[in-house]
């Protein structure tokens, strides 16, 4: 069926209107009727072809929530009306030891929300700037939040996850000191979770603004890194570090803040690459330089109960489809606490 | 007491023949009568002047074998004649976190075989490029191998634990694909432990030639790290890689060729940083690039007896004392299978 969306025809172009077609819901599908997306940084890179290969037209968004339309017959796990996510990932080969072991994030054919190949038109995925999206109901998660909290929820889909796994994964918990290197829409997310799962949190950031929004996030330490002492009095203190930054930045000082065995993880990846790490740095404590990238599907289910369970979401600014192009240029110059969410209501207007 | 030493006075001054005072021994120490010492790279490094700080006169040294000439009242493990081994640490602050877990190699105030502040004259520590030296109990090393074999132990004290280390942190052993990144002092060591430990051995080199000898050592394969068609035969197929190579290089290559939440561990330093690690390496399959300084007292004991029950030691080539100018310089060529080691016998002459 066509439904109304929001996407770019060329890199160069702004995003606009436009209406796209979803497949009918097969046996394993979830038809979903979205109710807001939130509005991730990789939206911008992919649109813009700053990433090789984007597909036009471009319909970004991979922090999707709403409610159920309808199933397909062999669908047990969902009914009409139910409240649920989509994140970055629609597919993958579900038969491979990651997909076997609940990482399809790690899958070599894993299909993204969008652009990705797919056998649908136009041939390759449409994201959640869309009234409807229909998901194999492996890729389905079920959103126990309370209704009102629906729009915050969206960016645990992509910005939840994607901080909660390395925490999970490196096992960050109480007794704990852990750092999160910047305060955006990963970083908050990272400051909120590692809170919430125990741990003593350091945040940094290059704004010494952001101290009082950081402790509300959570943080029981702020350090602004431009600061050498603030940074040499949490020398060699840290279990580990959630480094959220894209932007290239010396890694240096940061690695210094890191105990024996400690590790420092990036999710963001920058468009040029960081200065080269001092070799000295890794080897004298043995420590280590790590990357992580979302999560897996029950891995995200996880992180979406825990957040509901510990009343957790994201902090959000509400915006009109229409609002798209304005919002993108509003978060390249940092100017959004913490993500932008579509009401995608609007999408109809 | 004097004994007769090789080292240098100056950065810029060849090793010559001098005079050096040993300690009396105390109550906790050994008085070790040193036969042969092996020649490490950071020897030349520190004697040079190439590490910021060295003292002079410089005395290096730090693979050193030899037998028990006397005991302090207080010592109970050795006793004159036993044979023994002094690694890169001679004292340690012996009740920090590190040193309680046996890891003095990563405690802050660790004393160097070299070029370490000590009481002793001349106030900064002499290694194994000498006749004897006297060393506090906890940092002597019993050697179990056949006396006939004891020049080539003397790099197990450096080249040897460094390697050993990382392989049993990273719990290589069989079933495991384990890379061991350049074919010298340390990589060699590398393939013969990792060979040991059960793991299938994947050698890489830049030189061809080297491929008959690295499969001698005990890789099961080798690749030239400058084909890409061998190099691409091996992706994501290993589970650790030990990269030995302390000249500047591209890692990229490397970590293409590690399974998803493999790691690559340095220990070699270069002066140089190596070109920037790409972020999409580590993100893509959780992977991680981490350093490792040679090991603890106990974990150096434990590679001995290890190395002992596997007939293991190191491949060397023996020099006289006055040779080691010249050493160096075929060292600095790649001209040595693959570690000199010094007949103490010789300074004597």
């Amino acid at each position: 069926m066509e439904v109304k969306a929001y996407g770019a025809r060329a890199g160069d172009l702004p995003l606009e209107s436009m209406d796209i077609t979803r497949r009918q819901p097969g046996a394993h599908d979830v038809q979903i009727d979205i109710a807001f997306c939130g509005v991730c940084h990789s939206d911008i890179h992919q649109v813009r072809s700053e990433w090789a290969g984007t597909l036009y037209p471009c319909v970004p968004g991979h922090e999707i929530v709403g409610r159920v339309l309808a199933v397909g017959e062999q669908v047990s796990g969902f009914q009409r009306g139910d409240l649920v996510g989509v994140g970055c990932i629609v597919d993958s080969c579900q038969h491979c030891p990651d997909c076997n072991e609940g990482l399809e994030n790690f899958c070599d054919h894993m299909v993204g929300t969008y652009n990705s190949p797919t056998p649908d038109a136009p041939g390759h995925t449409l994201g959640g700037y869309a009234q409807q999206i229909v998901v194999h109901e492996r890729y389905v998660l079920r959103i126990r939040h309370p209704e009102n909290q629906l729009a915050a929820v969206a960016p645990l889909l992509c910005a939840g996850i994607t901080t909660y796994s390395p925490l999970r994964h490196w096992k960050v918990g109480p007794g704990q000191k852990v750092g999160v290197v910047g305060i955006g829409g990963l970083g908050h997310m990272g400051i909120k979770l590692a809170h919430a799962m125990g741990a003593h949190v350091v945040a940094f950031t290059t704004s010494g603004s952001k101290r009082a929004e950081a402790s509300k996030l959570g943080a029981d330490e702020v350090v602004v890194s431009h600061n050498p002492d603030e940074m040499a009095a949490h020398a060699m203190s840290l279990d580990f570090i959630l480094n959220t930054v894209a932007a290239p930045h010396d890694l240096d000082p940061f690695f210094a803040l890191l105990k024996r065995d400690g590790t420092m993880t990036l999710v963001g990846a920058p468009s040029t690459p960081h200065p080269s790490p001092n070799v000295f740095s890794l080897i004298m404590k043995r420590r280590s330089l790590a990357g992580s990238l979302i999560g897996g599907i029950a891995e995200t289910q996880e992180m979406l109960d825990f957040c509901a369970e510990h009343g957790i979401v994201a902090d959000i600014e509400m915006i009109r489809a229409d609002q798209i192009n304005e919002a993108y240029e509003r978060m390249l110059k940092g100017d959004v606490k913490y993500r932008f969410v579509i009401d995608n209501a609007t999408l109809a207007a």
